[in-house]
């Protein structure tokens, strides 16, 4: 257990590179498309060359990383089935039920509910919108395909062009919520079982195409623009302190609701993601129950990690920190996925 | 005099933070709600629990910190009567009477018209709004209540509703401004009387509810959309480098008007907050006579520190090195309040 | 050859900021009305004073740098003919001919094409126009005199507006390009023709007068808004981690590109400046062949040069050690352009 692993893509720089602050050997499952990218960094020790994420599932390629903890994160879920993340026989970071609670709109909801965060209302169905609402494809797409609607008429429209796009094949698979007025926090929290403490180590905002453009163009030139939600990359934000207080309360919060809902519960990084409406308070409206992109950001420590860590602390060095010292300390159970 | 102290909120982490990294002990008054949080940072030294922050004028508290240097924000001066911090018999980072001149707006417009500085047109009446202006709350709340108007009538509508919410009593609580288009940047300046030398140690915007939000809402979806500033946390920037000559001679000149109007003038950091217009003009707006929230951002230092000092400067950091430099020359009379 | 130069705007500070901690004597050419800002910063060990910046072109002024590297910026480019920038018997960093082709829009869009990236349409004439153009003066001038237009005839309103002003005299001042609607992302390389080796060091967007402020207005009040695009400063932005392979790619193209049509090639900092559109495609509106003021963020490094370094790498520091590794290496005809 002295090497970390990750797929090539989402946050696995900022990984391999903490892995590497921290000691650790670094191996990269690398599509074939992708190597010309990962060879330009001097901190990954070794590439796996795979023409698609998933094989890693097959005997050949997890006999490679069966010595090293693998570390998850977004585009691990969007590319692998919840049974075949099950499945893998590889040491495995996180609780992977926690992962497949992110994926499921219902148990999402069910979580955030549990742990008393507030969330937009949803919608059952598209015949019940009576407000501003946004509609969101299920699964972790990054933010692709989702529009805005304000009536039934508006939403078929949206759905329509998606349709024919062949984005969607019909209505359930889209998730219709409340439209939250508000300015978008992304909130990156790590939680170690180890120590059974919450950390803040950084706060995101998403830049999203083409919303993030919007705010750009006058009022009476806005005929050729639809809402959408592609997320292009992140900006970083620190919040007034006054908040700070309730931002590790519904961290906590959080983390309590892991352990009864999900256990063992929460384990390393996840992310609460929402708005600030316009008195303050924070409405939930995603978790991320893994590291999030956002935390690329801070690859030199954030404000935050500042104020708790005399290094530059990353997220993704904290997660190999946290690997040290379980191995130290004979605790790899703790945060380990154990189901094989 | 080797103890730094403030209260738990606005910028309280980065002002402990940088005072244990010059090597001063650090006290917080904290209240005791905020226990949690506060507690989770290893460079406090020490709390002291208050139910609210006006109790530091009383003496059980203030003895407690008489032996240390109290720095001054924006939640002290929200928190007390100018007349309450008058009274405090506690050492304190600053000129008190700038918080006054800040604290009441017409004082304020006079010291910027003072240092030469471009203001918005203020209207003395609602009955004379001919334009699109912007209404504030007296006093630093931030940015809570604040609304647009362009006329009479839209005023009225908006005035109603904060007076129904028990926000406000009368239309005499209320400044009306000129809206200036541009775009907003905050100036985060240190003046140090030891050495009369003026320091640029940041730049931010506010990241503000709702109207940071509206940008990311087509225009035919925002009619349920009113203009709010509630202060959610800061962004970083830098400015074009052509614009920085004018930057720092704006600062010298409010030093230079608070010496002549505020005897004996600007100690530590302050803030000139304003919009850059399309012709790269800055029109002042407001000011801080103390530490912005907007530092937070620059806990490990910000571009503009790193070219001033060879280590993370922050400007809760430089506070503190203010306060060692004048210790060690014997000039701490140059940097404290002496009403007491 | 130990000794950096430039000239007092854009990113000087930067610049000889990276040269100091690179080891170099740093020299600035300063105007007279701006020795008062440049003093301040103990990096920079002597001033050339001149009234205006092309004075460099005189014998006087360019004996005093002759014996140092001179780092060409956008300021520059906009005080100097590309026929006085020909001319200086300075040694030079980089390829003056590229700054020619990014002068002349005609040039640069045949330098974006030959490297197969995508460009916006542009029209040849005002009377083409058939959907939303963004009007865009030649020259480098920081984005002054942008304007918008959806027809004949809004084009025409905001000539007028211009020609009234003196800033521009006919039509054939102006560039049409159709506006692509996407989020604004600047992309800061390095390519250094000693190693061969193209280097991501930065991503920001810029920060514009007054397009970024109508995002904080709802649309009813909007009519007092013209859209303007004069650069005040930038912001920091990370991009998805699965972008960056194109975005190697690009800059690979580019640099191959120069290298074709532009001969030597690239040398050093360049930008390639686009949109990403709702379906994270990049459409390139812009290059410069020289350094950006956006890479003005990174003076303590960035979280892409944190990838390749082990030290705050900014730009400007880059710059300074290709410098020092040329001439140890006796290969400062590779980066110096020599034609005088």
């Amino acid at each position: 257990m002295n090497t970390i692993s990750t797929l090539g893509s989402h946050c696995a720089l900022q990984v391999l590179k903490g892995a590497k602050d921290e000691g650790f050997k670094t191996k990269l499952v690398c599509e074939k498309k992708r190597v010309e990218l990962y060879k330009r960094f001097r901190f990954i020790d070794e590439m796996i060359i795979v023409d698609r994420f998933n094989e890693i599932k097959e005997k050949k390629v997890s006999d490679e990383l069966v010595e090293s903890v693998l570390i998850p994160h977004g585009t691990m879920i969007s590319s692998m089935s919840k049974e075949e993340i099950d499945r893998l026989e590889i040491p495995f970071f996180g609780n992977k039920k926690i992962l497949y609670w992110e994926a499921d709109r219902r148990l999402k909801n069910e979580l955030l509910k549990s742990a008393n965060l507030t969330i937009p209302k949803s919608f059952d169905s598209y015949e019940e919108i009576d407000r501003l609402v946004l509609v969101k494809l299920h699964g972790a797409a990054g933010g692709k395909g989702y529009f805005l609607a304000w009536d039934k008429e508006s939403f078929m429209n949206n759905f329509r062009v998606l349709k024919e796009k062949g984005v969607i094949n019909n209505e359930n698979e889209l998730f219709i919520q409340e439209y939250v007025v508000g300015v978008p926090v992304y909130l990156q929290y790590f939680y170690s079982p180890i120590n059974n403490e919450l950390e803040l180590l950084g706060i995101d905002k998403r830049y999203e195409s083409n919303v993030d453009s919007i705010g750009r163009i006058p009022a009476r030139y806005q005929d050729i623009i639809s809402a959408s939600y592609n997320v292009i990359g992140n900006q970083p934000l620190v919040l007034r302190e006054s908040l700070l207080d309730e931002v590790y309360k519904m961290g906590d919060r959080f983390v309590n609701a892991c352990k009864r809902l999900v256990e063992p519960g929460m384990i390393g990084p996840f992310c609460l993601e929402g708005v600030y409406d316009e008195d303050a308070n924070f409405i939930t409206f995603e978790f991320s129950g893994r590291i999030v992109a956002g935390t690329n950001l801070y690859i030199q420590g954030s404000p935050y990690s500042t104020l708790l860590y005399n290094e530059p602390m990353s997220t993704g060095r904290r997660i190999a920190r946290e690997i040290k010292i379980a191995r130290e300390n004979d605790k790899l159970d703790l945060i380990l996925s154990k189901n094989f």
